[in-house]
């Protein structure tokens, strides 16, 4: 008995089933090189062990809990916001009898993959094996093999990316950093830039953080000058623990290319506190132009992450705050948005730009042609919502034909949950040998090609286009 | 020889192929529950003979005459819109000669299907073949086992829901009602509250339409307050004739949430004439989320069916009126239409607003994330142009992975071609058949888990969702 | 060894493939109806000789250097823009070298084909085999065998549009018709009226263009009826020269309907140069519902190409001008942007208006459901981008539902690079075929109608569609 088959997320047909087989066990081996992702620094500075299944499964992952709470099933129940569970083992009986609602679901792949290779458990997980799997997870958890560093290694991570805000001391980097230094753990976990926080006057407390920016780096960011400098400045200190990108969670993928008496005006106007919707938007937009300047001169690879209505609950955003699964995406255009930035930095073969998308739609339509001319531009893989089979499916099919396979950077895992990081990266490339090996069926390419492909897109051209 | 093949619709891979078979066995013989649709009443009421061929297959039929006169033929040589068809024969002998313009379309399956499983026909229409068709489905119509209440026996129906305006009497539905209660006849047939022609302020005749549902009501709909009390009404009358739900065929999916004074100088304006396309449209938008709080207070569930644009085709309609093949759908957003009623009901879990769509962009990027998230929302299957085997195999691989199987509702056939019935539900069950074969096939879900699917997909998640 | 496998294109599974193999090979053989294509009719009136392997295979191809600029080749390496290519081996060796950016491209299949097929390879081009590939292309060049002509009887091509300015003379055409006349060559190859210079008021130079216009007409084309019946006189003139079609490659759809009046004190206005964006798209509007007009009247087939975004590298474009893969697509809506074109035509069985797009989203939400409608409106095959094996094989599954076969017109292969056409035409053929298969295995056709479909797809439809 086993949750996961040999053969699973493969194509049916034998012929290409074979192929893909071979083109998998190439690659399955091959270390985890995460660029992007949201786990945090701290539990591998500070390898405190993960205190129960709850805090580990169903609290830190919007996608479990999003689902439960679409069925009727309430955040209070599943003690959503909670800094400590108070009964985990109710929580985790909920979250076991409705087990059934993941089938289908690229979740139900993540968490079976956890349960059997981490913890071996081989029995489905439901309202019956709930007790015995929530011993048989809380057990190990308690153990040396599943402190974080354990799990890391145990993992094969070559390198994981964190996701910070330029605010943040990045303490438990250069902890891990002095780690490595006197040989007592030499696990490589980056930073990455993620200003919004800074440079969203939408986002909360947006002035106050340009006033602690200023405070941290002995700028005078209420000038703009000084506020592009400190900006520059916390780039640099991201650069010396190991940062080698930046990320840009804008609705829109808005650019502008404003002089500088504009750019100076609007700046004031947004600091000011006097800015309306649309003055916001294009001080994102103008500042997007500024990264990717900054990048250039620095180096920085670039990801763009636009599309997503956040918080679109209102009474949940109002009771638990931010991430709690109620970002919509919506239609997400790339073609204009892009023009300013593009026009002044888009032949620029030194500077790299990682777009992402949440409307599929622009796969075929705008990002893979303009991935496949823009020698800057490159094209993040399949995200969030579209980080599943079908969803990997739909992304190789529509954007391969026009932006090829080296116009794009292999896997992100992109993930909270650290557990899942494995699983996820074993699903993206199962799907890379299902896809490559259809190819090779329908004698598109040979399969020797497909072998290198298998290789580049697992390692070769995430360490290339993030500069790892 | 035969029009049928038993394999028919599921992949051709013989592994999937097997599996598709055997969970297919397991529901092709479940009762047929359907739940949104647009047979008349009348026709049981009354149980007259349909009096031929052609008023049997072509005249009610757009999806078979819109697709004849996009290729010349025109709607007099095909008698459209006349009471009483003068040459039936010769409209048949049109329709059957031009029978290979509907290969590879959905409606070549419906009416194969109608043909060798009704009538025993298995030869394929044709020029050469007409006569024979025509003779036998003649012949058969005169037969009393193929007057109406004998045909809904015979496709074993458990309950089949009718499309009605609150202006409608439904005294049809009385009347079988009636049937029941005396023994005579035990079909159900539930009406469904569809407002257009009272909250749609474009809709022909909407202000005498307003007038006649307060003299229906005995309330004073001149005024917002007694409007809002008629439509109450009108829903707890619909209720005591079976309705379970209401159904919203709007131009967009827009939502508004104002204060009663602005609903109630909005209403005044409408009802004077003197407001705009935008007036009009802020009017539906506010009474859809009327129409989901009456919802939450009686209990019918709620259908939405945005983002056609109605007749078209100016002449023809002109000439003709609705419902002439001319519907074209258009780009429709979910995301921030739906914001104003989500904000004061998406947290109900007691409310149950199904969502459709002829914008297949949506699935992945809107629907499947609001649906996998609101508890208040489920996912309406492929409607219209995409209640076919392709379209249905769109939405399971692009809705299904975040939305789950659970937060969908089964099929509906949404005919007025009573004899399509079975055959469009033979088309989804082997089709949900065929998509669960291939996750087992490809190891994303066990055998046992697809023959409960299947169940649910068929009848359980219809009837829980529906209240039926 | 050989780059061509003999089952290419062809679906993996063996019962499909199969039928697909059959049905390929009842159309292999057709000759190539090439009713819409970039290729210049100067070629076959001169018919010099193709200097070297560069000119032939890289130069006119923006899908192949657009790919290669994506990955930081410099225009500059590739002499793109040169009349003569000073180091034309050094150029083919990069290409060469780059080679496997194009795996899973179409480009890549269409070269194979030509290099096996015309030129006898069948080692893979690389840096390894690009001196060889180079000394066997350039010495087959230089024979009769490879003269333009000679290429189009080898190529089995019975009939071949070009697209050409109205200020073209169309002497090349009028050359070849001569050469049939007496004999020495019998190629048939038609211009296309192609109007864009003369009715886009954004297009580079129009007012001169519109002078030029009066003056090869004898028109005064500064009154808006003079202009008219300019271009009335040079549409007699193209058919008089075997044009069946003209070709409209507008930023988007929009069609507009304006009184006389109101149309002329528009032409007034952008001939003065004073017109802005808004005026420039009206009047290439109304110029859509004339060009219509005209159709009606004397019978030429319309062709609308929206959606593409030219020239969005600003700096590309500065150095050198159009064509160098920079048009990305964006979003593009038919129904409410044809809607007074088809008030006004659209019932008009005798008029025929072939649609293209960009935007794969408008497949099943627009065009399909407006194709199988409109009497006068045909689907174009994919265009492109997506003239590709996973763009053929989604036009195929998202439009045929809805608009069925019948209401598509077969393939354009749409080139400006000559050696393209027979390999362009052999993968819509095979893709065709593979997805007739598909439809043969799962029973939804039997496999005497698909034989007909495949036969209707090549030639069949073509024919009819572009009156040829």
């Amino acid at each position: 008995m086993a949750l996961l088959h040999e053969d699973r997320l493969f194509p049916a047909e034998e012929r290409t089933r074979a192929i893909a087989r071979r083109l998998y066990a190439g690659i399955r081996g091959l270390p985890i090189v995460s660029p992007h992702g949201h786990t945090q620094a701290g539990w591998f500075a500070q390898n405190q062990p993960i205190p129960d299944p709850v805090a580990l499964f169903v609290q830190p992952d919007h996608y479990v809990f999003r689902m439960l709470y679409s069925q009727g099933v309430t955040l209070e129940e599943l003690e959503i916001g909670q800094a400590r569970i108070a009964e985990p083992r109710k929580v985790w009986r909920i979250f076991a009898s409705h087990y059934h609602l993941f089938r289908g679901t690229p979740t139900r792949l993540w968490l079976d993959f956890a349960f059997q290779e981490q913890f071996g458990l081989t029995e489905r997980l439901s309202a019956a094996t709930a007790d015995n799997y929530y011993d048989v997870i809380e057990a190990k958890l308690a153990t040396a093999e599943f402190l974080p560093r354990a799990l890391f290694e145990r993992f094969g991570i070559e390198v994981l990316a964190t996701t910070d805000s330029p605010l943040d001391s990045l303490k438990d980097h250069a902890a891990i950093r002095d780690l490595a230094r006197s040989g007592v753990w030499k696990g490589r976990i980056v930073p990455t830039f993620r200003p919004d926080p800074v440079v969203d006057p939408a986002f909360d407390g947006f002035a106050a953080n340009v006033e602690a920016l200023g405070a941290l780096t002995g700028e005078d960011t209420a000038a703009w000058r000084g506020y592009l400098r400190a900006l520059e400045a916390r780039r640099q200190y991201f650069k010396t623990l190991g940062a080698t990108a930046t990320d840009h969670g804008h609705p829109t993928a808005q650019t502008a290319d404003l002089s500088e008496p504009e750019a100076s005006r609007l700046f004031a106007s947004v600091m000011e506190g006097t800015a309306g919707a649309a003055e916001h938007e294009l001080f994102r937009a103008q500042m997007l132009t500024e990264m990717a300047r900054m990048s250039l001169a620095d180096g920085l690879v670039m990801q763009i992450h636009p599309g997503s209505a956040r918080n679109h609950n209102a009474q949940l955003f109002a009771r638990y705050g931010r991430d709690m699964g109620a970002d919509i995406p919506g239609p997400t255009g790339y073609v204009e948005a892009l023009r300013p930035l593009l026009n002044r930095f888009g032949n620029e073969a030194g500077l790299t730009i990682i777009l992402f998308t949440l409307d599929e739609t622009a796969y075929s339509r705008e990002l893979a042609p303009l991935a496949g001319h823009y020698p800057c531009l490159k094209l993040g893989p399949p995200w969030w919502f579209h980080d599943s089979p079908e969803g990997m499916r739909r992304f190789r099919e529509q954007a391969t034909e026009t932006a090829g396979f080296y116009n794009t950077v292999g896997f992100n895992d992109d993930t909270r949950a650290f557990l899942s990081i494995p699983a996820r990266h074993d699903v993206a490339r199962r799907m890379d040998a299902g896809f490559l090996a259809r190819l090779v069926a329908e004698h598109r390419i040979d399969e020797d090609e497909a072998v290198e492909l298998a290789q580049e897109l697992t390692v070769g051209l995430v360490k290339r286009a993030y500069r790892l």
